[in-house]
Formats: C-alpha cells, structure tokens, sequence
C-alpha cells in the first residue's frame, strides 16, 4: 500500500511535469519530454534529419513554437497560447497579421457539442494555421479587426524517439510502444508515457526477464514509422507488443487484439483483463487508433495490440481540454501498471514444458507433492499439478494450459516451477533455448 | 423507380405467358417454354432422345398430352384438364374407360386440409395414371358410373433443356440453374425462370464479366442429370452456383448453403441477404429441394446453393392451385433479380489483392487520399481504405475484407479500385488472371 | 419388459452381493470380488507382486484385515468393523492399544455437516490407521480410556485385477473399465461393475463385434497403472475406451470427454446422451475423477471418457455410508447398460463408407428404394437415404453423417446397410479393413 502509494505520487508527479509541454510529431517539445524520462530510465535518444525518406513517407520539417495569440484592436490577448498549448493547432505555420473576423473564422476550430472546452487539432501534412477555442468563446467573437500572430518556426530539423532496451535472455523481443507527441493530454498520452516507463524501471531493477523488453517512446505516425524505417531488418524479433494509450481515466479496461488476434500477447491480455475485473473488455483489432496500425501493417505484422482504459474517440473529454490533470489519477495509473505488467510477465514466461514421467501420472504421493488422506475432494493447488502434469506433452504452453484449466496463469506458472524443481518437468527442446 | 416498374412489368408478363403451359419433365411444354424464353435471350436448345443413359438413370419416354377430364354419365365434365392443368397426375399414361367411383377412387389425389386447392402431383418413374382434384370436390362426387379419358401420349421423343452463356474473361464459370418441368404453377418455378433470364438480358447488355456466366434452363432431377452427363469434364469450371426457384411470393429471402456450408457463393449470399434484411435467413444444405442436390453430389461437389423466397413445402400455395398468378407480384421479382445480381457481382468481382507499400501505412494525404486535417475520428471512406490496404496481403479476399471489415462488398470494391488506380494495389499473382 | 425387469434384478442381485465384501487397492475383498464375476463372465485373473515397479509407482504391500473397533472400558464395541466396513481408515496398520479419548481423536474421522453418516477414508501410501464414524457418534464420545483394536495385516504380497477380452474382428479395442477398490458403496462403484459385467456377458452372448472389447475390472489408480505397465506396448491399440461409475443412483447421465475432447468416443456419448434426455450432460476433462486420469495422460493418450450418473464429489451420498443398497435401484442400472450398449454400438460400427453412383443421385426408384409418387414432403426414411448417399465421398463416417444429418445413429447405420446391399455403397479402402 506504501510501495503503491508512493508509485501512484511518482506518476502523477511524471504527468504534472510533462503536461506544460507543447509537444507536436517533431520539435523541442519531444526533446524536453524525453530528458524528464531521461531522468528516470537510460534513455537513447534519436534524431532523424527532416527530409529522411522512411518508408513510404518522408520526415517532415521540423515544428518549434514561442508564442501564438489573437489579440483585440486594444491589444488584448482573446486566445493565447501561452495559457493552453492546445489553443493553437498544432503544427501551424508563422503567421502575424491583421485581419477581420471573417477572415479569421475558417482558421478557428471549436467543439459546438462540448461549448466550455477546447479542442485538440493538427495539420502535420498541409501546411495551415489555426487556432482551437472553446465554443462558448467563438460564439463571442464580434466583427472588427484581429491581431493574430503565430510565433512558429518550420525548419528542417530533426524528429527525436527515444528507446530503452532492458537485455534478456532470449534475443526475442517484447516492445512496449507509447506515443509522446500529443501536447497538454494528460489521459492521451501522458499516462501511458508515465506507466512504460515506470515498467521500464522496475524490469531494469529486477531480475534479467526471458525476453528482451523494448520500450519505444516515438511521435506517432510518423516517429513509429521512422523507428520501423531504421529497425526493418530486426524489426521481426519482436514476439510480443503493445501499444499503451489513456491509461489513467477511470474506464475499464480495454485491450484492442493484433490483427490476427490470436497471438499470444491476444490470449495473454484476455486472461490478465477477465480476471481483473467483469468490465473489462476485448475487442478486435481495426486499422485506425494507434502506432498498432503501423506495426499490424501487411509488410510487418508484429503482434502488437493495444491497451488502454476510456477508448480512443469514445469519451467526450478525449483530444479536448477536459483531458487535464484533473482527469487522470496516480493510483489508476498504478492499477494500469500492475496490469501491464502482468500480461508482460506471461508473454515473457510463457513456455512449453514436457512432462518427464508422462505414463501415467507420478506419484505426487512420494515426492511430498499430494496430500496423503485420499477419499476427499482435491484442494485447487493439486488440481493445478494435475493439469500441469497432464498438459505438459510439449504442444500446450503454460498460458494454454491456464486457459484450459481456468487458473490464474500466475498459479500454472508457479506449480511448472514446483515440478520442474522436482524432476517432473523440463523445458521442451530445452538445449535450444536457453531456459 | 420507372426502370424497375417497367422491369417488373416485364417479369409479370414472363410468368403471365408461362402459366398456361403443361410442363412435364419432356414434351412440348418445355419446348414452348423455352421458345418464349428465346425472345429475351440468345438461348441454345438440347434435345436428349428417351432411352439416353444419362449417369446412373436413362431419360424417359416423352410425355405430351392434348386432353383429360372424369366426366359424368351425363358426359359432363366434373374434372377437366383444359380448366388446369394440374387436375392431370403428370406423366399419366392415357386412359379411356368407364368405371365406377370405386375404382376411379385409388387415382384421384386431394389435400384434405386445404380443401378448396387442386395438388400437383406427378408419377414420373412408376406409369399409373390420375386426377388431382380439390377435396371439396373429391368428397361431392357421388357413387355411380364416370367416364375417364387421358389423351395423353408416352413415346420414344426427348428430354429438352436450353442454355446461353455470358462469355466471361475467364473460363471459370457461374451457374444459374433453374427448373422448367412444373406445369401452371407461377412461384415455383415461372418466377425462377423469369428472373433467371431478366439477369441473363442485363449480364448480355452490360461490360463482360470476369467469370463466364452459364444460365440453365432444365426440367429438373432428370434435366439437370442430363446436363451433367452431357457437361462431366467440364463441369467442374463452375466456381459458383445457385438453384433459383420460388422468387415471386411475399416472404423474405432464403439462402440454402453448399454442402461444404462456406463457399464462396455461401459467403456472398450471407453478405448480401444480412445486409438487405433481417428478416432473410440462411440455412444449412439438405440434400433434397431442388436441383442444387445433383450439383453438390459427391462427384461433383459444385458449390451450388439455392436462393429462394418462400421455402420449399413450407408454405400452404406451395406445389397447389394457390401458386397462381395472383401469388406473385412483378414487384416482387424485381427484388429478387436486384439480389440476385448484387450475389453474382460479388462471387464475379471477388480478388485477392496485394498492398504494394505494405510496410507501415502508406502515406495517403500525400496522393490526396486521406483528410489533411488530423485529430478527429475518421470518417467511414477511409476506414474502408486502411482496412483494405491492411488486409491486402494476398491472403484476403475483397470479400473477406468486406466481412471482416463489416463494409458492404461494393464500397470494398469501390475503394480498392481506387487505391489501384494510386499504384497502391496489385493483383495478387497477376499475371496469372486476366484481371 | 420382462427382459428387462430380470436383468435388472441380475445386475442388483450383483450389486448385493458384492455390498458386504471390505474392498481396497489389494487383498483378498478385490479377489472375492472378482470371483463372484467370474461367475457371469470368463475373467482372467491377474496377481502383480508387492513391490513390483510400475511405470513411476510399485505396488504396495497387500492389506486385509479380519477385525477392527473401539471398544470402551467395559468391552461394549462402539465402533464396529463388523457392522459397516467403512468403518475402519482403508488401509490402517495394525493397532492393539488402550489409549485416552484425546490420543484417539486424531485417528477418528466424521462428516459434521452430515452427522449421520459413515465417511469413506483412505490411508493407502502414508501407513497410519483410523476409524470413521457418524459425527453424531464422534461427539457423544465422552473422555475416559478405550480399547483400539485394527486387525489387519500389511504384507508384501499382490494387487489383483481381472480382465475379459471379447473377440472381434479387428486388433482395435474398445475398453470398458471399472475401478474395483472401495468397499460397501454401491454406485460407487458396485453399479459400474455390475453394468460392465452385464454388458461384457452381452457382447459374449451376440454377434462378433468389429472391435476387440477389453473389459478391465482393477482397483483405482495403482491397478490401472498396474495394467498399463504391462501393457504398455499395446495399449495403442485402444481406440475408444470408457471409465464406469455411479451407473445406479437417480441423477441423470452425464459423460465427461477425453483430454482431446473430439474422439469417436466423445461424439459417441454425446450423441446418446442427448437423444436419449435434455437433462443429461457433457462436460470437460478435468484430471481428476476415476482412471481417465491415467488412460489420457500425455504418454498414453487413450481417448477414455467417462460414464457417470451422479458426478464425482457432487451429491451428498458420495463416498459415505449414504450409498448403500437403497441408492441404487436395477432399472436405473439397466437404461446405463442400454446406454452404455449404444454407445458402444456406435464406436464399434462408425465407418467409412464410399457412394459407388457419386455422380447426382442414383435412380433410387428403379431399385425400389424410392417412393413412386413425387410432388410430396419427403419421408424421413428417404431423406436418411439422400444424406447417407451425399455424405458418403470416404471423408465422412456414419456418425459424421448422423450429427449432420441430426439422424439417429442407428438410422443411419441401417440406411447405410440397405444401400450397401444394393451396390450403392461401399466400405472406403474396404479391403484394408475386415469390414
């Protein structure tokens, strides 16, 4: 409760200090964040020059901004960036005009549903200028003359990613994908931002996990693509993957499958989430949400799925200002942590066992593994053994023989562990890998 | 709404024209059938003479028939054939003879719950002779002397069939069968057959199709058997199949399955029934109803279903006087066809195509493909567009794209013919298939 | 009816006399048992040593025992081995004590949540000894010094189990097996036995089945494991196998499926249970329950299901001194066997049969296999007819034919026959197997 405590202060103190940040696909907003990360996790940072050809796409130019505003005839600030990021569309080119409220109105963007908040937008691809205000306040806007200025620079550049790699045993990959370049979003993407990389310490803490774990921070779109673009040849390591998105709203949980929605990572994810709560849920995968669109890609196909609480698109608050740090709380980012990383740990020690004295069952009896007064029903840690022992031919894992007997996958795990330790079970093929 | 209602004049004045007529599985009611048919289509007619080993059977001797009626002492006519023709036990042999109500009683044939409706019934492969008759009338008759006539004939002729075919790019071919034998019945199967050939007109007047499209006209079991007897190596160049019959009444559609339950024509036809309404129903294959039992025999194995209105045996008009004309409504027919042709457009337009920037999502704002303005849902268009561009991998169909995607096929096919056109999909082992 | 009352009197007549016999894993109650069978059913006997290694276990000394009580200070029996064997822990070592109420306790077990019953317990690889008594007995028993008498012996000398072996006409096996170790409890399992002896002596007494029937009467566990020893290399040979118990109480069936949960055997129990009552179950294997356990663990993998009525540890009679000879009753005995007898059928004559007329369907009707009179509903008969006759292309054996077709079983079965005998079906591969 203590340990929870203080790790429930320790992300939400990451997302209050990352939320000030305008961030956007390239730009010192991406740096700045990766530094604050820098601080907790050995972060390799990534700079890509503008204009680097990645895949289909290219690198675009890169996007810094000081200031924005439109401002009165009498010089007063109406919209202004410096009291909310989210005000200018992000991505805007420099501008610094004069102009009548008509010709300002098709560069405003306001949520007529949501009057009292501000949204979020972008325009990466075509070069424009905007600004985002609430609805109640466009309404207000009265003809006359407006001062607007957008203080940006869109030069080439760099776009920045960073990673962290914690080593395992096997070469085999687990990648952990969370997008940084949304700007003041505390749900989208601040928190999952926050939960990765408190998972990343605690695995750099802990002991050396089977798998390789990756964690990827990169802009979305375009920073994802680029990682892909630089780590094609490799990119098939990874085994296993999610993307993290909204992971301190206080929805349910939902994990989005890969494409083909029965990779592992699929099963592992359903078994954590139903044991985890009713309200949870599974859903299929659909090419639109996150960087799992670009991993689930035809050319790729890594089974990366997604998981989050509120859902992208579904929550009135998601891409407005309501996604502030009233909107998220440190001790459902701890609940989305302990979920991550359970499912981490039975992609990472899901394994196929073989059972050593498979004609039969052994004698549990004589190696003090089974109670010795028959004629009674079996207590749930002996059942366990039982499925372990019967499963274990070499063509069910451990999370397949979790499923099949409906017990934690925890449980299996740890009877496997009990069995093995005893001589009953070994690791199939276990030359090939090592344990 | 004109085209259609002129359509559906069409149709009814097909069945108008049809009614009349004594069919049997040989004789000249066929021949004039498919005479009226050869005013609308390019038919090819086959006479198959009796005593032909078609597989395991040998077509019959040829059945025409010029009169019949039970007549009173008084010569009056109590049952007469020229009133209609199903009073006639079709294929009876001919009769002249005088006899009392006790021995006329064993060939007279009733529907006790339907009392006011004549049956239709038929003795194809055992010679007897016979009346049918409502049981209104079969009860009213009288003990006393009746004079019997058949004027019919049983003789060494033939068995005809008619066929045109829609030349398509490919050899592979599309059946469309439907059954010709049933004398004045207007549901099954008149509205079948002039469906049937309203479809053939369109696929004759519009762009080649990619399949070759094979419209069959045959009486059925034996007329079909022949077809396949006559069509063994070759037969197999159907890819799909359906049995029409019963296409003009007021229930909503049924599609009968393929024996194998997930062809191709199986899949279409769930897409374009559950799309229509939710009043249609699939059902598994039986091997009995009409035609498509000879198709999906063992040796044949033709995905063939049946695409029906009303099920067979499962509405009080069927195989009665009550299938008349005021049983079916052009109207009626004109949706059928129109479900007909959306079936055969998707079994004909069905490809596998491959994504050629699979790697990631290839940027489409840059080929004017996709919205600039970024930060909100998207709208449907482009979900279909990354659902195909995701799907394509050579693997999927359009159609399962469509299923999986949950998009009506055409705006599938629409779009992928789009992303074509921008060079961003290919045909899948192109050059193989003439497109 | 009158056969049937008499075999239900034989198999409870059975049943009481094997009642009053003191079962366990070894000793001379397992022989007497046996000897009584032998009375009905040619058993060969088989005597494994003490100390004998078996696959990972060896056969425990031979236990049997004479005598047992508590007595109290005045030589009054309180606890009497001679009034119900359930009395005495199966499988306590002698003892010939006075000891104190408190000494004794650990040593004395009850129900309380069922007062007035006995507990069945066992002791069988942790050598201690015991009494079990009615929990209304257990907490009358006041403090004071009583006299503890067991007088058993625990020697080295044999496990006993006994087999019959019905010829057929192929090497394959179908086994019936039925645990013989717990003393007076009559569905569990003197009803099994008893239904398995019954149906053994049927199989014996009929025609000569396709398979081999093995029918394996040996203690729980460590007889089964006996036999699977040595038979080892020839337990492949079991193709279908069931485990019996609980055939005499009042609950409805309920067949427990192999680990596979898709063989022969288990399509075969589920299509039974099912024709024969809604109330009936199948459920999953689970390791647990009777000797299923060995049979389908990972180095033997039988395909063993079991069938039960009441199911393992889920009535209250359960291994208590409530399943007596009142809880059972020899009709309910006698609709297992037939039970038991159809599944059996359909194991033994599931096979593959090939249509020698696959091109459309044969003319039925020339062989007097088809009614004359067309233009009617079906017979159901007929339809069997079709099915079979579709179905039959060599991929599909008759129960495949009959879960399609949602036809009994033994309707098919017939149907094939009859089409059989007129050259229109054909064993597939017919000369491989001896039909």
């Amino acid at each position: 409760m203590a340990a929870d405590d203080t790790q429930a202060q320790r992300l939400y103190d990451t997302v209050s200090r990352l939320y000030p940040i305008c961030r956007s696909v390239t730009g010192n907003g991406v740096r700045e964040t990766l530094a604050i990360l820098a601080e907790q996790i050995p972060l390799e940072i990534h700079e890509v020059p503008s204009g680097t050809a990645v895949l289909d796409w290219e690198v675009p130019d890169e996007w810094n901004i000081a200031d924005a505003y439109i401002a009165d005839d009498s010089g007063r600030r109406l919209v202004d960036f410096r009291a909310c990021n989210l005000h200018v569309l992000n991505y805007s080119v420099p501008v610094d005009a004069e102009m009548s409220l008509e010709e300002l109105r098709p560069h405003l963007f306001s949520l007529p549903d949501q009057p009292d908040r501000i949204p979020y937008r972008t325009s990466y691809y075509e070069r424009n200028w905007g600004f985002c205000l609430s609805d109640r306040q466009l309404v207000s806007l009265t003809p006359g003359r407006y001062r607007v200025r957008v203080d940006s620079t869109l030069e080439p550049g760099h776009l920045t990613y960073g990673e962290v790699v914690v080593p395992g045993r096997l070469d085999d990959e687990i990648l952990v994908s969370s997008h940084v370049c949304h700007p003041s979003l505390c749900d989208d993407n601040l928190s999952g931002i926050a939960v990765s990389a408190a998972l990343a310490r605690l695995l750099l803490d802990g002991p050396t996990p089977r798998h390789t774990v990756r964690f990827l921070y990169a802009p979305g779109t375009i920073g994802t693509i680029s990682w892909l673009a630089h780590n094609r040849s490799t990119a098939h390591r990874i085994r296993h993957g999610l993307t993290l998105t909204c992971l301190g709203d206080a929805h349910p949980f939902t994990y989005k499958r890969t494409v083909g929605g029965d990779a592992v990572i699929d099963r592992a994810a359903a078994h954590v989430l139903a044991r985890d709560s009713a309200a949870n849920q599974v859903i299929d995968f659909f090419p639109y949400g996150y960087d799992e669109r670009q991993y689930n890609a035809p050319g790729f196909r890594l089974p990366v799925g997604s998981l989050m609480r509120g859902r992208h698109g579904q929550f009135p608050e998601y891409h407005t200002s309501g996604d502030d740090l009233s909107f998220v709380t440190g001790a459902r980012m701890v609940q989305s942590l302990e979920l991550l990383r359970s499912i981490v740990e039975i992609v990472d020690g899901d394994r196929h066992l073989v059972n050593l004295e498979p004609f039969g069952e052994p004698q549990l009896g004589r190696r003090g593994l089974y109670g010795a007064l028959g004629g009674q029903n079996l207590p749930d840690g002996q059942l366990a053994m039982l499925w372990v022992l019967n499963l274990s031919d070499g063509t069910h894992s451990l999370l397949d023989i979790a499923e099949r007997a409906d017990i934690a996958f925890e449980s299996v795990r740890a009877t496997a562990a009990l069995l093995e330790e005893h001589g009953l079970l070994a690791e199939a093929g276990g030359d090939a890998l090592p344990g």
